[in-house]
């Protein structure tokens, strides 16, 4: 029931998964990244950053590397349509790009946008900039482009799609990459917002939101017994920022990996930068889950094991740290809590990441 | 009936007129400009650049300029639907980014892609990034990143969209942007190879080709009377990249402006470049436009006018330079043509460009 599926390549330029059908996945993935690999010339640093694609900087011996990603917000914007509020889109748009490239060690320099529509409802691309500069804003990133597209045919009426494109910078000594992870090493677990941009289809789904349903809106002003306030705000709450926590330690060195929770959940997305022979161990017993992802949970039937795949259950950015620095982070960043450990891989060519504790974990 | 309406903002980062009511558009686009603008610090160029982005590349002392541009293809993508192939959609949308930077004189850097859909058909992605590839090669571009994205309820059921982000370099006394245009300079055009990407909903009305209907593929199969080509062909024919042709002249100082001809016609994105004070004649009699424009006005029964508006009419790309250098040019580049000069504007805040002589340029 939740088809949507929304992928990034970037760094090695895998697609995985996406939209390709799963007995030719394997040879058409390789195909791709045949075709794609072959576009790089040495100026594009290879194996390195797994959320952003890596250039080197022009300019004569210069010691900076550009950090690029593209990104959307999926189905989030449906739950917009229903609300009738679209400036936290925006804003999410922008921390999602954001994040990605500071998991690779990148400050951001400057964002593009994409808008499209079948026709743009009165007002609604400015609500969007006041939310995309808003963001870019306090990122310290500058808008300096985009292109907006009516194009009737291609959307369904009513509604439009997002994408952002952002291109930040890191000193080539500092990027941060995982290469430098060993067993031993802590995984120190920042809070989400809510489900920031990812899993919406599925929850959608769960609190019975269906486009075009008049009832929707009443539905996402009221608050459900397991909140604090209405269902709309908790689904809308824009994708958080890790830049005003992670901008400080960048320069530290003492980052050794860093993953931004999105689409796969935790350890979908810790794996992506844990070196081959060590494996990530996520404790989901270390943390509760904020009363949304029970909330949802519940009100969806869903699987406990679903929910920590599709849904970042209330982390929503990891960084790998020696143990000790793991204890002076916890207790000066806030909000940070230690939520599992590398050790080395039990098969060599397994998952680099799973989760322990989720028997007990609760659910329905 | 011709409802696609796609715009970029770039430089100035204006919205012009995408989707924005027209008597709330001043005050809209304003506000926009001004909600833009405060994302701004010292290390984006401002007043330069039309077609892209201009952002100062990192490191000190740094001579170069990064230049950006996000584009996409409209409803091009129905065509290609219609007719069952999809690769040259991926060449589109790359010669559109690298052609925008081009006329801002950089040359691409690398590339990133976002394509979205209700869901992908099987060899969808393979092949849009078998276009993808091919035209970055060909442009010495990287593709480093990009994001897919199956968002069931956003997207119309077996169609798509696609857009590009494109960074590009160009050290900054060699950045072109129209500035040094004078009274007397010579436009000179280059020949398109087709649409390029734009026009495509009213080119879809004018050939009868409806999403949907099942003899749509027949009618592109079929070689009009005015064609030596099956029309298909000649909708689907890849934009143009004119970066083999303008490249060997980016360092020798003699383009003073360029630009991309895409929605808005010649007039329309001439003017982008033209200084305060100054306007480009562009006289339609001084070339032929291939069959497929004469074809097209005659299928749809299209003013002259709008012709002209809506369409590049045989002509992709311009460059505005001084007499002497334009007579070289026009002997040494495949297919230049002086198609028009700069005067003195008549009216001090008039159109910076504009036609002349097409009561005598045919039509219906």
């Amino acid at each position: 029931m939740n088809t949507e599926n929304r992928t990034a390549h970037a760094g090695r330029a895998t697609y995985r998964d996406a939209g390709v059908d799963i007995n030719a996945a394997d040879a058409a993935k390789q195909r791709i990244a045949e075709l794609v690999a072959a576009t790089h010339g040495p100026q594009v640093l290879r194996g390195v950053g797994h959320f952003g694609g890596f250039f080197q900087a022009p300019g004569p011996d210069n010691p900076f590397v550009l950090v690029s990603s593209a990104d959307s917000v999926g189905t989030k914007i449906l739950v917009a349509e229903m609300a009738g509020q679209h400036a936290s889109i925006g804003v999410d748009l922008v921390n999602h790009c954001v994040n990605d490239i500071l998991a690779c060690g990148a400050r951001p320099l400057f964002f593009l946008d994409y808008i499209a529509a079948e026709r743009f409802a009165p007002g609604l691309i400015e609500e969007l900039i006041r939310g995309m500069t808003a963001a870019c804003r306090a990122a310290g990133c500058a808008l300096i482009g985009g292109e907006t597209a009516q194009l009737p045919g291609i959307y369904q009426p009513g509604t439009y799609d997002l994408a952002g494109f952002i291109v930040g910078v890191v000193h080539r000594d500092l990027i941060v990459d995982g290469a430098t992870i060993q067993p031993g090493d802590v995984l120190v677990g920042l809070p989400s917002s809510g489900l920031h941009t990812n899993g919406y289809s599925l929850a959608r789904v769960a609190f019975g939101l269906h486009a075009g349903d008049p009832e929707a809106r009443a539905k996402l002003a009221a608050t459900p017994s397991w909140a604090d306030r209405p269902l709309g705000e908790l689904l809308l709450e824009p994708h958080r920022s890790y830049l005003p926590l992670i901008e400080p330690l960048l320069d530290s060195g003492l980052l050794r990996g860093m993953a931004h929770i999105t689409g796969g959940g935790i350890a979908g997305n810790v794996q992506r930068v844990i070196p081959e022979g060590l494996e990530a161990i996520i404790d989901v017993r270390t943390w509760e889950p904020p009363a949304l992802f029970r909330g949802l949970q519940q009100a969806g039937g869903i699987d406990t094991a679903e929910m920590y795949r599709v849904f970042n259950m209330g982390v929503g950015f990891v960084m790998i740290v020696r143990p000790d620095d793991a204890q002076r982070l916890t207790s000066q960043v806030d909000g940070a809590r230690i939520i599992g450990e590398v050790q080395a891989a039990r098969e060599p060519h397994g998952a680099r990441a799973r989760y322990v504790g989720l028997a007990d974990a609760g659910g329905v």
